[in-house]
């Protein structure tokens, strides 16, 4: 079966087709600038060079033909013709309440997902491009939907409630719903295998380090509490995001700066974090090279990120009364072995011994860093959120043919 | 030498008359409803019943005089004259970062409080009406400020700087500064005394747990980071404060709600916490009470509440790389043997052994209720922070004699 994953974006779509013989990726891409007139594709298909097009593209029905164009071209396609597309599996960042595990798509799930417009205004609106765009170039493919903030919705209502009047929560669903869930789930799996130990014999705290940033604490295999919360903005410090902070200083910088409702929020999402405190980057790496070289706030930034992490670990640790495992993951908490040790470091009396060899080598599977006897083993597992979609959607897709 | 201690509000003004030479109260009493025209002066001498008084106060300076009367009345006063009092203590909310230490009041530090209006615009300006009016009745009487935020000046800027726009610090001082200082300083001193050994050699937190609550980690015998930030909001959910929330949920019920700025501050400080989640009282005791009849909501409001101390408790030893004391105090904190159970009963991983026996007892003291050989000794310790007024102004004034 193969299978396609697409993450519509406003003004992008990003796709992979799986062949779920053996997972492998045939071909992948993306395309930008959606609803302008020099609209970017970009096509890496397997084995073979980059192919990159500029054309123009004014919407997702548009952008979603060019995708299948460029699969099934016959110089640097994958398939010979779209109809071997078997099913799609589209990323839904907000699933709200009424997803806890992945679906096939339905009116029904359509509509549960324009409900969620309100609570994720920049995301879920897009997805329904992707789906109604998917729609229209496969008529009759299955599609199914994968959430962001599925894994979390087995949270216990002390962790998911927050302490503000409650008809906010009735009225308008105001909880903390978590996200990432997909890689949270992924990786804690992996972990598990890795350390041949049942996943719910095991308190694990999953790092999700990339430009957005979160940690879960994972109790009898599953979503205990996340620091992310209605939106991607709470929590940790992020590339471009600030993560916790007092409330009061919303309201205090809306009124000194005479700020809209949406110009604090772009403040607090787009303009803080890691490129605020640094003035240099919102990119570790970039952060991380300039800290080097001597650069202060660069190493402010830094230590702000990594002490942020320090305080979920602890923070989660207490709601789990305990931790085995302990787990980095995405672009930073996989590739930065500086932030590894500054975390791990600081958070020995948990019983964390890093091994500084085994966290410094450059690999790209899954690994322990801690020395044998650590007591709480620390993994670096690499995430793929595109394949387990691409899972969800082919089990769901079999599911259906067989029942 | 006797100290009058005052803590003025915008509408309140609570003071208390120490004589140093062995820091007893000999009186102490309250004036409400000042600027209405039924106020009422509740003052209650040392071994003499409490006198009451109802009048109109229109301002401070009429409260502060109904003050002396009732201090000097041959009946139910402390003192003979006026003139027996040798200086006088404020209490002051915001120090901002001008103010490291308690000092005397000049009129370079009037202005200093004056620009701090903006930071603290519920506190500060009533403070410095219980200081102006002092100056009017007690003409040439030495006066101290005492800050809430001083004890959190040692704080590193990786604790106290947020990671947004720079500019906001620079421009609008919006950095964290914690509260409740005074009484994280005094009870962290008594704990050290307590268990015989030098504070700079523990890592401490204290958790100050009052209507208003807040945790402090307590390193090198300095604070270190604290749960309250740029205003008294942030942190631990409170009697009616909602503590931590994601910052995103502001704007999106302003916008939901069509709440001004100030609707969304007394929401968020009025309105939420304790009481919005039990519906039924921001008081532990009444929450409490209604959790053992069976109320549910209690149940989750306390549970919540309890669950967020546990997770700063986490936070602030991972801070820290370790934890050896902890510390309760403040109304909850002293009087509530459930929520100090609930907490130390859930973060047993960090070596907390609770003696429920000597958790139960209903003491004044300083106490420790660990078993003996709790490698995490938890104490309960009185704060006290009038005494810690009175002692400051009293040193303060005494130096400035003898310099």
């Amino acid at each position: 079966m193969k299978v396609l994953v697409i993450n519509a974006g406003s003004s992008s779509l990003k796709y992979q087709l799986y062949d779920m013989t053996d997972e492998s990726v045939l071909a992948s891409g993306r395309v930008e600038r959606i609803g302008m007139d020099s609209s970017i594709v970009t096509h890496e298909p397997a084995g073979k060079p980059e192919v990159r097009q500029v054309s123009e593209i004014l919407d997702h029905v548009t952008a979603v033909k060019r995708v299948m164009e460029m699969l099934t071209n016959p110089e640097f396609g994958a398939i010979a013709h779209m109809s071997e597309i078997d099913a799609v599996g589209h990323r839904v960042v907000h699933g709200g309440e009424a997803f806890s595990s992945s679906v096939l798509v339905t009116l029904e799930v359509k509509l549960e997902i324009r409900k969620l417009f309100d609570l994720a205004p920049l995301h879920n609106p897009a997805h329904m491009m992707g789906i109604s765009a998917v729609e229209a170039n496969l008529p009759g493919v299955p599609q199914a939907v994968v959430f962001d903030t599925a894994f979390h919705q087995t949270m216990p209502n002390t962790s998911y409630l927050y302490p503000i009047p409650t008809v906010l929560y009735r009225r308008h669903q105001v909880r903390r719903y978590g996200f990432h869930g997909t890689s949270h789930s992924y990786v804690s799996a992996q972990a598990a295998a890795y350390l041949r130990k049942p996943l719910e014999s095991l308190k694990m705290i999953t790092c999700h380090i990339g430009n957005g940033a979160s940690c879960t604490a994972i109790l009898n295999g599953k979503s205990y509490d996340t620091s992310m919360g209605m939106t991607p903005l709470e929590g940790l410090m992020m590339g471009t995001r600030s993560g916790d902070l007092d409330p009061a200083i919303v309201p205090f910088v809306m009124n000194k700066e005479e700020l809209t409702l949406n110009e604090v929020n772009s403040m607090l999402n787009k303009h803080s974090g890691m490129l605020a405190v640094s003035g240099i980057s919102s990119d570790m790496r970039e952060v991380t090279e300039a800290m080097e070289e001597g650069d202060k706030n660069a190493k402010l930034a830094f230590d702000m990120y990594c002490y942020r992490v320090k305080k979920y670990i602890g923070s989660y640790a207490a709601a789990m009364n305990g931790l085995d495992v302990l787990v980095f993951t995405a672009g930073v908490g996989e590739n930065s072995a500086a932030l590894r040790k500054a975390v791990c470091e600081g958070i020995t009396f948990l019983g964390i011994e890093l091994d500084d060899k085994r966290n410094a080598e450059r690999r790209k599977d899954t690994r322990e860093i801690t020395v044998a006897g650590s007591k709480v083993k620390v993994l670096v597992v690499p995430t793929n959120e595109e394949l387990l979609i691409a899972r969800d959607t082919f089990r769901l897709v079999k599911q259906s043919r067989t029942s």
